[in-house]
């Protein structure tokens, strides 16, 4: 329930961060006709919707076509479905009963490729049409994308390229000011690659390569085009290659909510009134007023519901993919383009590249998360990064509370296709080792969680060498995100620390078919920091055996953990075992863990 | 959405009036385990949980008993059942997952009669029992109660009786302090159950007879006799023969919350260290500080958990039941009693009387209304008075939100036995005339609605004549609810408002064939205040033939409404008949509204 809006903490979901916001939130997305939710069951898609307490709805009506058609009455093959209408159910939030409609389409009459376009609709008892969310189309794709194993077993590091490396290991531009250029390149990051390889990354997140006048590059002039500053496309394309050679996957990073104001479609779409480019943006008052990225006015929003501008982001996205064999994207404030975008986007590049993935930045609830099931190939996990800075950072949440928690997102995830890419710090908020107040111990045990779990763990580049900040990104009350940019520290590098994240991949690679069985907690006992969960051999039968147990002292005493469970356990750490008996005692140092595998 | 905290309107939901107070209810109702939701489903027990997101659960388990006796550890009979969970549900509001387990119990494990009694607990991750709502028992009775069909079929009316009618018909006494004695009688009541026979009224509900030092009577001093002032035991006796004999029941008002701080049995545990009642209390500190009704030191709150202080509610009303002859009660506060006293209380009326009516003032959510399910008949229907008032008098809801609210409400407790007794006003808010601001208009067209919907009607004493107040209640913004209790004026009787609730129920019987059915919307018009409703013809068959028809003009000009309802129709306002035609058209003055029955 706590929120770290003020003090200690992190300011994660900003827009959800207090009972008022969210209250507002859940308040706004009952009123009139829901967005549908979408699921795919034995061979029929569902698709629900609610009726908030103020919409007097009279019937619910679901048009879809499966030839790719807009699924407007005008079209031919436009088909129509009646809602079945459930019990309602009591909200007192709401002070009202909310309905809850559910259309079938049953398998018959659903392809098996293709895209499935529906709309939702509805009369008031006035006898008003009420579109779902607003009149959105929405899409789902009738092909099946299963999850590519090399997400599944990859580890992702997240490159920050003006900050990474620079041709040829020069010292990076010295100067004060955060938000300017250090001199980072594509070629940086290629000569690193053998770093990355013995680290044990196998998937390497560039920050956007495309022209932009920012150190960032959020703020796109060209998507088809490298920036100067960090390169030519023929240095994306040696980059590519080097890493495929070496087994690693490039995910770039992929801006579709907006881009710059310097970019040409928006400037003629704000000097020519009849430019081909006006319906690209939003203009609520030509040419001054329109939306735009929290309202940045340099930051317009893309209208990518315009099906020229759609095609313009998709056909960008397929050409670095089918030019130049990049592997995925990361998708750039994912929450910003509707559903049926992310249907359209992902249905062109998997056409591309089956193999293909894409993770987007969606900093919302769980329910919203689930709904790009089948859109996209998962998101980052911000509540993973929540509930794991406030138990092993912050020690606002007990480790009961995060064993809980972990139970439960786990639950809600199950059978969905989604992946989920755990993280402990990015560019847009304090490193971990900062706000853990550079004690490495909390760090390292962190790190060790997100290791030791099947989601597909992320590390920000530096954090495996301890680089850290010069300030807090909140100094004077103001976000200033750079403070978590600076330039990787080749010179200063943590030995220790670097040893620590390699064994810790090392780890996660001798234990993945345990991973992918079941979790069990087996010890919780946030009072003395005793934390112990293990995972059943390969198969995940839960009356099997143990195969790997992972064992946390998050305190400031050395604990020692006596385990009943008889057999042979080597520590992968120190390799040292533990011979046939009833019990095993390991004692852990203070804010330490390991790892125990059957042998 | 809107409450009436402030200005025009109500504050009939005081507790859960503000976003603020919904969401801390909500809140604080997801801690730990939440109370069990039961429900029979095809002769098994089903029994539901959910847990909070901050309580850390392992496992669930339900504990009950099938002879009566108490399921603790100890107990012989003592029974237990694990719970199936089911995948978590994300609440924004809550920031977090609820996990919601249900337990089912066999039909072969349940007697068809007798008691059920069970509780719920939990262990934390950390070893802790969990106790569901706090540890409390909860039961149910095996044996079956179908809703009396003289509930169903009746016309309540509510008496104030120091202020419905004196012995003889004398002059009320005449002082200007309304919290005063005014003089009405048991006897007097029973003088005028011609008035109320020839009204039509069947179910006549006392306030309270015990005595008490308070002209209300709801800070009782002795549950097992009558207040002198009032009259006397015989004098109730021959009251509840005299209704009998015309075909009225009898409610009496029974008060199982709180008494009056004057009553023996508190002053016995206050003053005694070792009385036999302190358990009937709850001292926090004793003995000056104990639990009240809303802090008010002059009304502590019974502890009917104590199985002393229950037996003497419970024989309190078996005995007005089995040696008076009463009908039933109606049930003040009934929110603070447990679920568990209700069970035996009604258990225990039962017994007495099948046919009894226990009727619960519970000004609280229709999720926890519908939980009282088995353990009373039914409850006050605070929800309607709040949408009909904000309907047709405050002008604060739409007739389509109205409509929509009243389909909702319906299909929500269809299929439970549960009755929810409509009202237009009571003893504790403004009455609605005066809230109408002495538009009769508005009344009528109020009660035509209220007496055309199945759910039985209740008649504040005096509404029916056109008695209203001199303040407001919110004078001075403090709550004089005495002015909604103004004596009954019998020389001062509106005949036409009278003869009007006469025509009224006397329709209402005509037509209760019909009511049993579904009913229809047929127009629904907030711009032009048309609304139109109908009903099928005994059986209820939504394809059969409309039998009745209820047209109501809500608006300040005349409204002609067209109905496209082939065959002839009466007009049971002014017996006119309507030709048999393709459509019938009937003019409705301003603000008024009629009934049309197929002939």
């Amino acid at each position: 329930m706590t929120d770290n809006a003020t003090g200690i903490g992190d300011f994660i979901f900003g827009t959800l961060a207090t009972n008022a916001d969210r209250m507002e939130s859940v308040i706004g997305g009952w009123r009139g006709l829901s967005a549908p939710a979408f699921e795919m069951r034995d061979g029929t898609a569902q698709i629900a919707v609610t009726v908030g307490p103020e919409t007097p709805i009279d019937d619910v009506t679901l048009y879809f076509t499966t030839d790719g058609s807009d699924p407007t009455s005008g079209a031919a093959t436009i088909s129509e479905r009646a809602f079945k209408e459930y019990p309602p159910v009591w909200d007192t939030l709401l002070w009202g009963y909310l309905r809850r409609f559910e259309a079938t389409i049953p398998a018959s009459m659903l392809p098996t490729q293709g895209m499935l376009r529906y709309r939702v609709a509805g009369v008031t008892l006035s006898g008003e049409i009420v579109h779902s969310a607003g009149g959105q189309r929405f899409s789902h794709s009738l092909s099946s994308y299963p999850i590519p194993e090399w997400v599944k077993n990859g580890v992702i590091y997240h490159v920050f390229v003006d900050r990474f490396s620079t041709d040829g290991g020069k010292p990076f531009a010295d100067h004060s000011n955060l938000a300017g250029f250090y001199g980072g390149t594509i070629r940086g990051v290629t000569e690193r690659l053998d770093y990355l390889s013995e680290l044990g990354a196998s998937i390497l997140w560039l920050s956007p390569i495309f022209p932009s006048p920012s150190h960032h590059g959020y703020d796109v002039l060209n998507y088809m085009d490298v920036e100067p500053r960090l390169g030519t496309k023929a240095d994306l394309k040696a980059l590519v290659e080097a890493a495929h050679a070496r087994g690693i996957r490039i995910l770039l990073d992929f801006v579709p909510s907006h881009l710059s104001n310097e970019h040409p479609f928006f400037k003629s779409a704000q000097t020519d009134p009849n430019s081909p480019y006006r319906d690209y943006f939003t203009f609520t008052h030509w040419p001054d007023e329109y939306t735009a990225f929290f309202g940045v006015k340099s930051l317009p929003s893309i209208n990518s519901e315009n099906s020229d501008a759609r095609a313009y982001l998709i056909d960008s996205a397929v050409y670095w993919m089918r030019d130049f064999g990049v592997d995925g994207f990361r998708l750039d404030y994912a929450y910003a383009p509707s559903h049926d975008f992310w249907a359209d986007f992902y249905a062109a590049i998997k056409a591309v590249n089956p193999e293909a993935f894409t993770v987007g930045e969606i900093v919302e609830t769980p329910e919203l998360l689930r709904s790009y099931e089948g859109r996209m190939t998962g998101a980052l996990d911000f509540h993973f990064l929540q509930a794991i800075r406030k138990t092993f950072v912050y020690d606002t949440m007990s480790i009961e509370q995060f064993d809980d928690w972990l139970h439960r997102h786990t639950a809600y995830f199950n059978g969905h296709d989604f992946v989920l890419p755990t993280f402990l710090d990015n560019h847009d908020m304090n490193r971990i080792l900062w706000a853990a107040q550079g004690d490495k111990r909390r760090l390292k045990l962190a790190a060790l969680l997100q290791f030791t779990l099947p989601a597909t763990p992320t590390i920000y580049y530096g954090t495996e060498i301890g680089l850290s900040q010069q300030r807090d990104i909140r100094q004077n009350g103001l976000g200033i995100l750079e403070e978590s940019r600076l330039p990787m520290t080749w010179d200063a590098i943590d030995a220790d620390l670097l040893a620590y994240y390699k064994r810790l991949i090392a780890i996660r690679h001798e234990i993945a078919a345990a991973l992918a069985g079941s979790r069990q907690t087996l010890i919780v006992d946030g009072q003395n920091g005793r934390y112990v969960y293990g995972y059943y051999a390969e198969g995940g039968q839960a009356d099997g055996e143990l195969a790997v147990l992972v064992l946390l002292n998050h305190s400031a005493q050395e604990n020692i953990i006596t385990l009943n469970v008889p057999g042979n356990w080597q520590d992968v750490f120190t390799d040292e075992t533990h011979a046939d008996n009833q019990t095993v005692s390991i004692p852990l140092a203070p804010f330490s863990g390991t790892v125990l595998k059957r042998c």
